[in-house]
């Protein structure tokens, strides 16, 4: 329970770790059952989420678990359509186009859309020792799906749909917002122990731009959710992370950028994780227990200190690679 | 020739503006010249190259120009041969695959290989009444496009060398280093006013990456170039500026990312340039002026503060936008 120790500034061992997409296509087992399933299938299956969710509590001895699903999942509550293509990543089959768009979106409460969230988070916690974080999208990050259809190079249908149209933008996230923490409520309820919210997109924001269209709803997010630990993590939090914290989350999850005693020093109680480059896993072992190190002596003894990589595992890195990871932050 | 006094941090007048790749083709009379020649022939042909350098000083009214070449064609100095593939971008003819082709690698002086860079420098000031900008790639950002062989999405293999072969690494980057010294001094004798230096992807590096990779080369160019003003730009800044500080440049180039008023004020000597996100331009009028509102009113009066982008100007943007926002920073 190092991770709730930690994430209330009061771990006295030494650091938790856990791994952004610590389960998933790297491990040969999620590949075999990936290989019967479509991605989509394994997550709307509580039995095969769990499964999965799993996982790496048994391979890796990991401190947490995070629930297998995506953040794409809350589009349900939109009733709009989405896939995964092979290679390509996920597929919006209708995306906005138009502000009209964004006032035609119906919504639906999380409990009838998304209960297979629910059941899988059961199950998880029925299985598991560790804690089990559940996470949800950042507004900002769903809307430019939405916008984009999917993944982008350059995001340049978002941008101009903020400068072009703030207010319908605006509302946007408003509707996401809500129904995310309503998710999020429901995820709690269901039993998971600890919250992440994922701004994977915050980093190609201006920074008037990130102050305006990401931190107040990452704030909201924040405060209706203000009786469990919330993790804020974007690609960006180290140029943000003097923002991040207005949100008051629990936790700043750091990407690989920045320097985590920098930040430690600015602000000596916030609880923070992070942020090892994820490509140091392609790295040697005495290269990968070196780097872990340099960040393990910076935070040694931090009792508000989680261990984790700057962004997720890549499907190409070894599991031999993240598990002696492991044992590099456990020794 | 308010650049220069910015530069010194004695510009009493409202800040000096210019644009990355503010010569390039989002402007038809350069896309007219493209259609005749090759992109190689025109940075390479001196009268092209100043032909296209003053466009934007004619066009936008501008208040430097920037040489018009690549930051590829130190490549040349190393034998290397390259060229632009239509919407690819740059191809390394035989990038680098293993420790000792950097010891194979030869070394020519800039001033017999990229002898049209002086020409054109020389063509241009003789035209010029503002000052002109001359510049190379930093050592990082060269090094990645030999090993990687052009662009990359992950920079995979550029990871996996710095992280396997660290010395060879080094060795690549201080040869880098030591020709793009020579040229830049070669640039300097033929006539810029100022040199600015691009680590394009020193925002791939973790903290510690950078500070062992990127910034111990930029602090050698800064040192040898002490006697005519360095700008340092990375996409990165935000994150590393208090580090390149620290490399003692004339100025720092801030991506879009951070807050320059919140840089200035941990550093309040320090010259700065910067940041409008490049995708305002894709704006309406009064969005454009809004955003470059917000950063002028941040540092008005400021006498170190150059007006620019937080990176370049985009192929499809409009020339009517760009000139428009020079008219915002003007008045």
């Amino acid at each position: 329970m190092s991770l709730l120790k930690s994430l209330k500034g009061e771990n006295s061992g030494p650091p938790p770790v856990w791994f952004m997409r610590q389960a998933g296509r790297y491990m040969p087992q999620y590949r075999a059952l990936r290989e019967k399933h479509s991605f989509l299938t394994m997550i709307q299956t509580p039995e095969i989420a769990t499964e999965v969710t799993l996982m790496p509590i048994r391979q890796l001895g990991v401190d947490a678990a995070i629930l297998f699903c995506d953040i794409l999942v809350i589009l349900e509550t939109l009733g709009v359509k989405y896939h995964f293509k092979e290679g390509l990543g996920p597929v919006i089959e209708s995306p906005l186009h138009h502000p009209d768009d964004v006032l035609r979106l119906p919504t639906h409460s999380p409990q009838q859309t998304l209960s297979y969230v629910s059941k899988a988070i059961h199950l998880t916690k029925s299985a598991l020792t560790v804690p089990l974080i559940g996470f949800c999208g950042a507004p900002f990050t769903i809307a430019s799906y939405l916008i984009e259809g999917g993944g982008s190079k350059d995001f340049k249908k978002t941008k101009k749909w903020l400068f072009e149209h703030p207010e319908s933008f605006h509302k946007l996230l408003d509707k996401i917002t809500d129904l995310s923490i309503d998710y999020l409520k429901m995820q709690k309820k269901s039993g998971v122990d600890a919250l992440q919210v994922f701004d994977t997109w915050a980093g190609i924001l201006g920074y008037s731009q990130f102050l305006e269209f990401s931190l107040p709803y990452l704030t909201r997010i924040c405060e209706a959710l203000s009786d469990i630990p919330v993790i804020l993590f974007c690609k960006g939090s180290s140029v943000f992370a003097d923002d991040l914290v207005k949100a008051k989350p629990a936790a700043i999850s750091l990407d690989w950028h920045g320097s985590l005693s920098k930040v430690r020093r600015s602000h000596p109680k916030l609880v923070l994780q992070g942020n090892l480059d994820p490509d140091v896993l392609y790295a040697p072992k005495e290269k990968i227990r070196q780097e872990a190190c340099t960040i393990l002596d910076q935070m040694k003894g931090d009792p508000a200190y989680i261990f984790n990589l700057g962004h997720g595992i890549k499907p190409d890195m070894s599991v031999d690679a993240v598990r002696f990871l492991v044992e590099c932050v456990k020794n």
